[in-house]
This record gives structure tokens, C-alpha cells and sequence, in this order.
């Protein structure tokens, strides 16, 4: 099972970021978002609803205390991956994480604090370079997957896009 | 040479999102980003900042007519992929795609013009999900480049990070 765990949301600044990932998180096979900060019942809702609509019941919550949240899944045998520039490069670590079935996934805001470093079993960079949480998360649930997150069906989508060369082609089932 | 055209920029609501895009351009291994839409300074500026400061020489700049752009990188030979949910999986066009050497890579906003659609040599799908331009960006970038992007030194950084298992190390130098 992957969880991700998104720290530190702001209401209205971080809207649209903690959306991405959200939507990142599903669309690349975690399963269950956690969102820490403050308490942004659009933005669930907004994830909510894109799951709904295009399949694969995919649960977005709430939760206040992120240091619990983190300890009560390492007490149930996760691994605590948190995604930082400062950490280990992804490409040397990947092997090794792809062993391991249950993951939290922990994705910073602005601020993380020093403790997310310490607790986490694997700090890891998606390039050492500043870039985006968003882009962050894609990238290590794709080399997670190997890849084959893209191939996913997605059960139950009352909404369903017919790859086309030009153009678009949704169907409504 | 591989350009990043960003649409349909709007000033405030669209600033973080846009900013994420530029980033990941940089750090996946884009050479150049345009942004179209309403012209943002601070969004320029702040991109423009973290290439300074982390290196690799890469260049930000606005255009209104994203058209012309767009025709005139295709009279110069670019291949033109627009990232689209409604477009064909990266995973069957990959391979084509790596071949050719200069690309401009078109990224939407909220809505995307037909003509888009039309112009464009290759609609790229990053799964037929809804998600993030800035996930697709970095996914299609870390795919044309197989993961190599990853391993890249950055020339004349003023700032790099010592990659750690727990905490932070910056260089100045």
C-alpha cells in the first residue's frame, strides 16, 4: 500500500500545489492521500471528485498531527520516504525501495521541519536541484512502478479518455 | 535543444504553478522556457534566480504570440509535443520521440486552444489521467533523457547540495 502524506498545506496559498499532488498521487497508483497543515476542505473535495469521476477510489483526509500520522505507520511496518532535494539521489536508492510494499511517501511544503529528516527511514532527492513537490512525487512513483502505472485500468470511471493523435475523445460510461 | 513553451499564463492565480513548471524544465534538462499568456516579471525573475544561483545557464523568457512561436521553432525543424491527457501514451511514442534531437515541448494551462492540438507534431499523453502539467513535464523530460538527467553536474553553481541520508549540506562556492 502507498500513502502519501502531504505536510504544512496553507489554505489559499497552497490550493492548487497540494491539488497537483493529490492528483499526482493517484493518477501515479498511491492510494490514499493524507493532507497535514491547515484544514482545506476544497481541496479534498476537488481530489475527491476527480476520483469519482475517472475511477479507482482513491480517499483523500484530513489530519492535524503529522507526527502521529507518520509514527502510527511506521509502527505498522512502512517505510517513512520523504522526498527532499537534500537527500540520497533517487537512482542509487530505487532498487532497494522497490522491495518494500507498504510506503509512506512524505512531500514537503515550504517549510520542513527537522524532524521529518530523522524519523524518515529514506531521505530522497529527485535531482539535488529546487524544482516542485508535484514533479518530485511523479517521478519516484513512476520509477517505483517501474513504468507500469501507466498502463493502469481504472475501475469504475464514469469517465474514460480515448487516446487520440489530435483532438479529444471522452467517453461519458 | 529542448524548448518548454508554457500557455496561457495567468498573473497571480497561475504564478506557483508556472513557477514549478520553469523549474522542472531546469532541472529535468530543458534548455529554454517560454511563457506565454499574460507576462509575469516576478515569475521570470524567480525562475531566473535559482538558475543563477544553482547553475546551468538556463534562460526564461515571455512571449505574447505563442502562435508565432510555436510556427516559427517548427520552420526550424523542432518537433512540437504538446502534453495532453487526451493525447497518445508516452510509453507506445517514446522511442520515436528520443530520436529527434530538438524538440518544443508545449504545456497548457486550464484551456488549450484546438489549434494546439492541430500544429503539434506529437499529442503526448503522460497517462489519460487528470493530473499536472508540471508532473507530465518532468515524466516526459525524465523518459526523452531515460533517467540520465538525474546524474547531470550543473555548471558554475554558486550553491550545490552534498546529497545526505539525514539533514542538509549546501556548498557555497
Amino acid at each position: 500500500m502507498i500513502v502519501v502524506l502531504r505536510l504544512g498545506h496553507r489554505l489559499g496559498r497552497d490550493a492548487r500545489i497540494s491539488t497537483h499532488v493529490g492528483l499526482v498521487a493517484r493518477a501515479f497508483g498511491a492510494d490514499f492521500l493524507i493532507i497535514s497543515g491547515e484544514h482545506d476542505k476544497k481541496v479534498i473535495e476537488s481530489i475527491t471528485n476527480v476520483s469519482d469521476e475517472w475511477g479507482g477510489h482513491f480517499d483523500t483526509v484530513y489530519k492535524k498531527k503529522w507526527e502521529q500520522c507518520i509514527s502510527e505507520y511506521k509502527k505498522k511496518g512502512f517505510s517513512i520516504i520523504h522526498l527532499t532535494m537534500y537527500g540520497l539521489p533517487i537512482q542509487n536508492k530505487i532498487n532497494e525501495i522497490r522491495k518494500k510494499k507498504n510506503l509512506l511517501i512524505v512531500v514537503g511544503g515550504q517549510k520542513v521541519p527537522g524532524e521529518v529528516y530523522k524519523i524518515s527511514d529514506y531521505n530522497i532527492a529527485i535531482t539535488n536541484q529546487p524544482h516542485s513537490e508535484v514533479a518530485a512525487l511523479a517521478v519516484f512513483l513512476h520509477e517505483y512502478f517501474s513504468g507500469t502505472e501507466l498502463d493502469r485500468q481504472w475501475k469504475d470511471a464514469s469517465k474514460k479518455i480515448i487516446p487520440q493523435k489530435r483532438g479529444k475523445q471522452v467517453i461519458n460510461q
